[in-house]
């Protein structure tokens, strides 16, 4: 799965993701109409609004994109009737062949991971059958537990040829809290990617580990590190946009390849229409604004690629 | 709700919780086999296999035991269809007047960890309505991200009357490789314990605070060093039995109350039917081998705490 994640990112010469995460406050009212007549202002109902509205957002920008990475905690808000339409949201991503990140964050100790790992990248056995959860291509796990909390996922991931992303240094203002700490005059964070590369070693796929990491947009130093450490793992970097993150402060997450980053967009993207760049769009066509706030983080990115490298 | 589950703890003289972790395998043939005969061989077919047994241990200990604590990944790794069945669950122990922990082990940054919230311990606004998701009483959380992925959980908490229960040390073998290491002199989970402390002084219930942590059985030594470190958080204490503790060695999660810690138990007692010291109940009769398997373990913490105390 690594190898076809860099295929269609080579392919669109965008590496980005766009992450699905939908607040019902950015669906648009005429869909949040539509939803609640058909099905009352009910957990069904928020659930259809933000499907409708995950699904006109991939309808125009997937063939721009080579992934999205729909946040569960934004559908298990809504219970079972919000974990139904992020389910939809990952069979639809899937049949339009784009890459799917489930951002998961799981994590626990062995026999526990294993049935988040079979649940969201493998098959469950019930009696002579198999059947598989929710069928992410990729994950990201919580590495807190340490190796036996860690290496179910891996052995699902190696078994279904997908892949992870191991949260290393995360993009919120407190991640220095525990991270940042130094052993050994060392942090924390780097420790966990020493792990993460250690891990990634024995998965590799053509040229990058299916054993990833996630590294925060809003600490590029720190991104910087962490590209040497690891320079067989992908990095999924989160904090684009909303969270503060520019292009030119992540070409240090690339490898000399132009490869080895992937960096997610979600609010800027999904709620695009909300900015004053792309109001003229208006709510009616806030898939359009969508597309073009890929555009123009594409441009933002790859155009600060180009110019590094 | 911690004062409820201090209350329910001094009512049944068992300060312990059952795990409601099903792996389908732990289900006995004849209710395995009603379930696939009226729904296949299929997701649904599990999903009403694990929550017949569950019922049934439910059933026959409940009026033993102050609380339960289902792990979602067990439900999760059955998708949507066992999701269902851990919302049932979770809805029947709170009909039996059980304090329901969901072992969910989230965490994430903000915005993403106050949807975790919402939908676990709150209640989502859809339109002018307002509903509750899974509707736990507590629920276990990642501390790895720091504060600001913990105080969402708090802010809940507080609105709802609920509470928390952080991981700080977990009970399986590789949880040293992160949470033992030595910060200025420090293991990093003492500096996690020192946190949940904080963040539990302005959260107080009665006697004991609404913030909680995670400490393994496996690990009494470091039991016996966060209890001191967290003189007014409740301790579930993870890992007795299947995992290798036993009541002597837990009665340093404790305070000289008595009170201060919940001891877990889940295949040790939901399995209980496959040990040889209940296999004459046989497996038609599990929920009595689940039953006697919560007398002994009460027998064994109360009576180790009573001769310490």
């Amino acid at each position: 799965m690594i190898n076809k994640l860099i295929n269609k990112i080579q392919k669109t010469k965008a590496p980005i993701v766009v992450g699905l995460d939908p607040m019902l406050s950015y669906v648009p009212e005429h869909i949040q109409k539509k939803a609640f007549d058909e099905f009352g202002e009910t957990l069904e109902g928020a659930a259809e609004a933000i499907w409708q509205f995950n699904k006109e957002i991939v309808d125009k920008t997937y063939d721009l994109i080579p992934a999205v990475k729909p946040q569960i905690a934004m559908y298990e808000q809504f219970g079972i009737e919000g974990l139904k339409a992020y389910k939809k949201t990952v069979d639809y991503c899937k049949s339009k062949d784009l890459v799917v990140i489930g951002d998961i964050k799981r994590g626990d100790i062995g026999s526990t991971s294993a049935a988040y790992a079979t649940g969201h990248l493998g098959k469950v056995q019930v009696g002579s059958k198999t059947y598989a959860g929710f069928d992410e291509d990729f994950a990201t796990v919580n590495p807190y537990l340490g190796s036996d909390g860690v290496k179910p996922f891996i052995d699902v991931c190696k078994q279904e040829k997908k892949g992870l992303f191991i949260l290393v240094k995360t993009s919120n203002p407190s991640s220095g809290e525990f991270q940042d700490q130094l052993i050994n005059g060392k942090p924390l964070y780097e420790m966990v990617g020493e792990k993460v590369a250690q891990w990634g070693e024995d998965h590799m796929g053509d040229s990058y580990s299916y054993i990833g990491a996630v590294v925060g947009a809003t600490y590029p130093e720190q991104g910087e590190i962490l590209r040497k450490v690891m320079p067989k793992s992908f990095i999924l970097v989160p904090g684009y946009g909303a969270q503060g993150g520019k292009g030119k402060d992540l070409v240090h997450f690339f490898n000399e390849d132009g490869l080895g980053a992937i960096v997610n967009s979600s609010r800027g993207i999904i709620a695009a229409y909300k900015q004053e760049a792309y109001a003229k769009f208006g709510a009616e066509n806030f898939g359009d604004a969508s597309r073009a706030a890929v555009e123009a983080m594409i441009a933002d990115i790859q155009g600060a690629l180009d110019a590094a490298l």
